[in-house]
């Protein structure tokens, strides 16, 4: 398959073949959102939803159901759950990060303020919670919840790992599993355990949503700093701004000569950052090739999710699952 | 009994009475918040859980699940999963209200940041829903979610309620319903709950919860101007400063004549504040009587807390809870 097939379709394909389902889970989306007597949630709620995010972690939730055979209506709840989740970590993340765009649109707390960010996020989280208890099953709510508990705790890693120079590659998939791919892993195992699948798919469901989600931050990483071509463009940078410690300069600062290591100490540790360091610190990634060493290592993360999947039945959701990982990547390839 | 009597004993009776779970709930507490990878969690939430709260929710849950005769273990659980919603909310609350001090400390916010304030809440939120699910009881795990989207609604509400003169007492009353009662009678239904109660005592345990809850924050709010003796004390008119519209403000906005109106319109929706602002507030609060107004209600709420009792079987830790009721309105008597 030539690149440009894999360009847009994968995650097309999906959509398509899953839109019945999707329009229940947005159906649902929209109910659950709604509020009596805060209007302000809603707005709030709408304002991200509607920006049109990729809705892939719900997509995810719904294929691995189908894959495994589920033909009852809580797919759609669980799918729903996920998006929430989703959403009110974006919510509370724009509030840690201040940020000021999200999805190419000023970000809630931009339009509105951090309170309103913080306690519709947190409204969104108890909803998720209530939906989460639809199909009666004890497993779902313990993986969907084991899961939130390790989002914040990636978040909270991540957090105390910024700005910290001794920061491991270890420390680093500690976090972007935290803070990733826990709801990728828990969205397309959730999906199996409802069907009711053995312990090998289910397995196999988890390990592909977990190497995903690693393959996925690691890209995203990654073209924070423009990817491999190394050419700074309008949203290079903002990782580096932040002082965060992404898997780009962690094995940059690894390989680092005593002035090298010099520089990183001042942007990253001290923060004292000033005109061209962004393209000084580019300019080290490319000469100790950690761009292209990123690329290649999310892309070894994408061939584990393709080959978890070989576990899971014959299934055409299943070559689309595999094409979507491959696709995870090809934007860097 | 005399007031004395009242004054401190109900609360510590309790404590008391209930010694030996609350001692299980606080070993619980300190094992769920810990965090292997993320020693920040623990750190924030030690010193707020730490400092010293009263633990009123969780001995809500004990008392009601022994009233009703429960012997099994969870409700320990429970009363932690109350403890942890409890103090998640406060730890976004002080992000929300930007307070610098809670329980005579200064706030996490303050010490760390908002964003482990936020984060850390999130944790501890999501903790809550793990523990809650251990019972393997459906109908616990939707009246504490279902309170948990209550809680951030009021929230909600109370953020888009400040600043606006036209607020109403049934607002208010929704407003306070939601950031605290909401908690209060869930603690005290899943006790019920938990030990298969009748629906009639279930009933009368979540009543005694929404009505003492209603009693506590009308009280909180009126000790927040001195209590009814009018002496500004040094914790006097944090609210009013936040230009929050609780009962004592919306009562005297809708006595007020065409010159009051212009002081609460400037002070309140404008924000426009001065040196001796919050004396005319109060001296305009007792010229109409707002203050004992407000008492009076709170009084009301407390003895319909106490009748809502009378449908429980006959239990020293009821009458306890009587006294609970009684005292939380005595401090303002």
């Amino acid at each position: 398959m030539s690149l440009d097939d894999k360009a847009v379709k994968p995650h097309d394909r999906l959509a398509q073949a899953l839109a019945g389902d999707m329009e229940a889970v947005n159906a649902l989306i929209r109910e659950k959102m709604a509020s009596k007597h805060a209007p302000r949630i809603p707005e709030v709620t709408a304002h991200l939803v509607e920006a049109g995010g990729k809705r892939l972690r719900p997509m995810l939730t719904l294929a691995a159901a189908r894959i495994c055979g589920y033909n009852g209506p809580y797919h759609v709840h669980l799918a729903a759950t996920v998006e929430f989740i989703h959403t009110a970590t974006l919510l509370h993340d724009d509030v840690v990060d201040e940020s000021a765009q999200r999805r190419g649109r000023p970000t809630a707390n931009l339009l509105w303020d951090n309170k309103s960010s913080v306690l519709v996020g947190d409204y969104l989280f108890a909803r998720a919670f209530q939906l989460m208890t639809e199909p009666d099953n004890m497993r779902v709510l313990g993986i969907l919840s084991n899961a939130s508990a390790v989002i914040a705790e990636g978040e909270v890693l991540q957090l105390t790992a910024a700005q910290d120079l001794s920061t491991t590659e270890d420390t680093y998939l500690q976090v972007i599993r935290g803070k990733t791919a826990a709801l990728f892993s828990a969205a397309t195992q959730v999906g199996g355990v409802l069907a009711e699948a053995d312990e090998t798919a289910e397995k196999a469901l988890f390990d592909y949503g977990d190497a995903l989600g690693i393959a996925f931050q690691m890209v995203d990483d990654l073209l924070d700093y423009g990817g491999v071509t190394d050419v700074i463009g309008k949203n290079t940078g903002d990782d580096f701004r932040e002082r965060k410690l992404t898997l780009p300069v962690i094995k940059a600062v690894a390989a680092a000569d005593q002035t090298e290591r010099a520089f990183w100490s001042r942007v990253i540790e001290k923060g004292d950052q000033q005109d061209g360091d962004l393209e000084q610190a580019m300019a080290l990634m490319a000469k100790h090739g950690t761009l292209a060493a990123t690329r290649d290592a999310a892309i070894l993360w994408a061939d584990q999710a393709r080959a978890a999947l070989s576990a899971l039945p014959a299934h055409p959701l299943r070559d689309m699952l595999d094409d979507l990982a491959d696709y995870v990547v090809a934007r860097v390839r």
